[in-house]
C-alpha cells in the first residue's frame, strides 16, 4: 500500500503517522520524506505492508495532521491517460510500447494528434486515435474538442508527447498539474526560433531534455526530470535534433514512471521527487 | 543535530524513535530511511534542530530500539582521518586541497607513503608525512609500522589515496569497516596485471572508478560510490590512464564526503547510503 | 557517397587517397582517420561530394593501397538485418519502431525467437516472426533452423536482441563479425548464474550495458558502444533488472546506429569507431 | 609534432597536406579534420612522427593552402597561462596542483586576484600572487593593473578561475580569443543575480558549468567544454553551488586540456574540438 501526504510542517508528524501504522500492524517497507523548512511545508511517501484493507485510514490521517492536508491512499495502481501530438514519433511510440507491454504504470486511454500522421501507428496498438486538426478549425475550437475529448476519457495525466502547439491558459487552468510536457533544453538556452539550429551555431556540446507539469507559462512549470547528451562540433543541427529525440524520449519516459509510482509532489514552482 | 541509527527492523520504529524526537520538541529537518526487508535491518539517518544538549539521548534512544542497535548521535563533525599513499598524486592532492580550505569534513592527521614522493606536497600544506618504505624492510615491518602511526593517529578512517601494495588480512581486521580504498574499474573486469592495457586492447568505451571500504579480499568490499567515463579507440592505454585518475579523484572525493557526513551505513558485503 | 577503408598502415596513405578524391573533383565533407601505430594498421572513413557515379572507383582505390587493404565504397545505404529474440521486449520494441518509422538505418527481414510471445507486435508492425523453439526439437536442429532461415534473408548483420541461447561456436563462427549482442555489465563483473542477484547483493551503485559484436567466447568480442545508469540501495534486483533493460535498449539502438551508419571497424578484439 | 591548420576549404586540401608529409617521410600518427560546410571553412590537427627538425615546413605549408590560412606547427609545448581569481579556491587549487606536479600542459606564471584570500595557497605552490584590488582603486586602474601585469608575463592564455568582476569590452578585445572563462550553467537559464537561489526555487534537476573562450558580452563565446551533475530537491541553494563547484572545477580542467593541446579552433562564435 502507497501512501502520499502533503501538509504544513510541524513537530511530531512522522511520530504521529508512523504511530498509526503501528497501531495498525503496517510494517513501513520504505518511507521518504521531505521537509521545506523555509516554505514550512511536510512530503510523505510510504510503501507499507498491509494485510487487510482499511477504509478508515484515510480520515484516521486527516484526524492526526494539519489542517489543509492532502492523503492518498493506495492511489489507483494503474493511472488512465490521454496523450496529444503533433508529427514526432519518439515519445508516442514509446509510450505505447510500453502501454502494450503492461510497463507504463498507466493505460492509454487515446492519443490526440493536431495531424494524422501518427494514427497509423495507434491503430497498430489498438489505441483510439482522434484528430483535431488547426487548420480546418480555429485554435478555439480545436482546443474545445481536444478538452472534450479529455473530459469523456478523464485521465489523471495529460501527457504532451511533442504537441507543437500552444494550450490556452485557460485550458492549463482547466488540467492544473495534471499536463506533463517534455521539451529540449540547452545549456545556454535559445529564445525564440529554431534552437537547434541557434545551438548548432553556438556550437554547444550538450543537448537535453526537461520533462515538466505545466504552468502558464509555455515550457515553463516544474521540473519532474532532466537529462543531457553530448555533441560535438561534427554534429549538424539535424543531428542535434536526433539526439535531442533521444534524450527526449528517455526523459519523458522517466518522468512518467516517476509520476505514475506517485514519487512527484508539486508545490510553489518546483517539484519533490521522493525515489 | 545528526542521529544514525541501525538496528533489527520492527513494527513501529519511525513511530517511537520521531516519538522522542518530538517530545523534545526537536522538529526533524530531513530524514532517509531504509529497510531491507530479507534480511529484517532497519537504516536511520536523521538531521534535527535541537536547541539544547541533552546527553541523556543516547540511551533513551538505545531504550526504545531492539537488542544491538547501534546509534551514533551527533558524530564528531570532524572526522580525523590518515591517508595512505605510494606515487599518483591525484587523489592525495585533492584531499590536502580540501584540508587545507576546510571543505573535506574531516581533518588530515597525517599521511603515510612507501615512498617518499608525495613528501614535499604534504610539506606545502603543513600535513605530517611519514615514510615506510617497503624495500629496506620487510613487508611485515612496513605494515607493523603503518599501523603504530595509524594507532598514535586515532583516527576514525583510513584513506588509501592510491595506495599500491596489499594490506594484510590482520591489517584490514584490525581497522575492519574503517578503510576506505579507491580503484579503477572496468566493463568487463579484467583479472591480473596491467589492466589498463587489457582495457585498451579490448576496446572499451568507459573507463570507472569504485570507492569502497577494504574487506578481506583485494578490491573487494563494500561499495560506497561508482562513476565512469567515457573513452575511445583515439585513446591509449596512457590516455586511459589519465582520465582513470580524473575519475578516481572525483568518485573518491564523492564517497569520502558522504562518509564524513554520516550517510554511509554497512551491512553484509553492502552499504546503505542515504544521500 | 561514403568510403571506408581498412589496410596496413604507410607512409603517404592520406595522401594518395585524397590526391584521387581530388583527381575526381569529390569534396571531403568529413574525414576520419585513425592508426593503429603499433599493429601498423590504417583506418578511414571518408564522407565525400561526388556529383556523378564512378564505377572504377574501387579498383583506384584498391591499386593505391597496400595489398589486402579492405574498401567498401558507398555502402548500401540501408542494411538488412535480421533480429533474434527469447522473450523480452524493451531492445526488440525499440528496433520495430525505428524500422517502421524509417530511422533505423537498416531494414528488419524478420525476427526469430526461441519462444513465440514477441510474435504479436511484429506481427503488429507486418514483420515476419519465426518460431525456432528450443523445446521440441534439439540444440542442433533450432540453430539449423535458425541459420537456414537467416540464410534465406541474407542480412548484413543479425542483432541478438536479447537472445537468451548460447549459439554454438560454429554459427557464430559462420556469421562471423555480423553478431551484435547486447548485454547487462557490471562493476565489477559478477560471474554466473543470475548477476542482477549478485549485483544487488554486492550492492553496486551502477549497471551498464554493452553492445558487441560476437566471437567465440560467450557475451566476449569487439566492444562497439557502453553506457551506465546509477543505482542505488532503494533499488531491489527487481529494479535493477528494470533500468539496466532501459541502458540496453539505449546502447543497442547507439551501437546500430554507428555499425549502419559505416562507422564501426573492427580488428582483433576491438573496434575503432568513427564518429 | 603536432600541427594545425584552419583556412578555407577547397578540393585537395588533405591531399596536399598528406602529401607535403609524405614527401618528408613524416607518418600521420593521427589526423583530425572538420569541413565547415556552409562556412566553406576547414580544420585540421595532425599528429606526425618526425625524425628531424624543418625550419622551412611553415612556410612550405602556407604555399599550398588558401590564403589567410593560419598554421602553426610544434606549438610550444608548454604553454604559458596566467590565472584571474576572487575568493573561490577551487578552480584555482586545481590549475596549481596540475601546475606543480607537471601534469597542466601549461606553467603558470603568475595569478592575479581581486582579493588576496588566495594568496597563501599559491605562495605555497611558489606562484606569484598579485593583488588587484578593486576597492582602493577605480575599476579602470583595476583593469589597468591586470593588464600590464598580464603583458609583462606575455601568457598564450589567460584563465578566469572564478574571477568574479567583470572586465570591459576593451580588455576583452585586447586578449581576445585568449581569455578563457568557467561559469555555471542551468536549464533553463537563469537571468539576473543569484542564479542558485533562482535554480534552488525552480527545482532543476541538474547543475552544469560551461568553459568557453570570452566574447565581448558576458557569459558568452565559444564554448569549449560542458558537463552537468545531477542534484534534486533535497539540495538546499548551498548544496547546489557546492556540487555546482565540483562540475566548475571538471570542465575548467577538461576544457585547459583541450585548448592546452592544441585540440581547439575557434571561429564565428564556436568551436571545433578535435580529441
Amino acid at each position: 500500500m502507497i501512501i502520499v501526504i502533503q501538509c504544513r510542517d510541524q513537530v511530531g508528524l512522522v511520530a504521529a503517522i508512523s504511530a498509526l501504522m503501528a497501531k495498525h500492524q503496517y510494517n513501513i517497507i520504505s518511507l521518504g520524506e521531505h521537509v521545506d523548512v523555509a516554505e514550512n511545508l511536510f512530503f510523505m511517501r510510504l510503501e507499507v505492508e498491509a494485510h487487510v484493507e482499511n477504509p478508515g485510514l484515510h480520515q484516521e490521517l486527516l484526524n492526526i495532521l494539519p489542517a489543509g492536508a492532502v492523503v492518498k491512499i493506495n492511489p489507483q495502481p494503474e493511472k488512465k491517460i490521454v496523450v496529444l501530438v503533433t508529427k514526432e514519433y519518439h515519445c508516442l511510440a514509446d509510450i505505447l510500447v510500453r502501454n502494450y507491454f503492461g510497463t507504463l504504470g498507466a493505460a492509454v486511454q487515446c492519443v490526440i494528434g493536431n495531424y494524422n500522421i501518427l494514427e497509423d501507428v495507434c491503430r497498430r496498438f489498438d489505441v483510439p486515435f482522434h484528430h483535431a486538426p488547426y487548420d480546418t478549425q480555429t485554435k478555439e475550437q480545436a482546443e474545445a474538442q481536444i478538452s472534450s475529448i479529455i473530459k469523456q476519457n478523464n485521465p489523471d495525466y495529460i501527457v504532451l508527447a511533442k504537441f507543437m502547439r500552444i494550450l490556452s491558459p485557460q485550458f492549463n487552468h482547466d488540467f492544473a498539474t495534471r499536463i506533463i510536457n517534455i521539451h529540449h533544453s540547452f545549456l545556454p538556452a535559445f529564445v525564440g526560433a529554431n534552437p537547434y539550429r541557434q545551438a548548432f551555431e553556438r556550437g554547444v556540446k550538450l543537448i537535453g531534455a526537461t520533462a515538466h507539469f505545466v504552468s502558464d507559462e509555455l515550457d515553463e512549470g516544474p521540473i519532474i526530470a532532466q537529462q543531457i547528451i553530448p555533441v560535438n562540433h561534427g554534429f549538424t543541427a539535424a543531428d542535434m535534433m536526433n539526439v535531442g529525440r533521444e534524450v527526449e524520449t528517455a526523459v519523458l519516459a522517466k518522468a512518467l514512471k516517476l509520476v505514475f509510482d506517485d514519487r512527484v509532489f508539486v508545490y510553489n514552482n518546483k517539484t519533490v521527487v521522493i525515489e
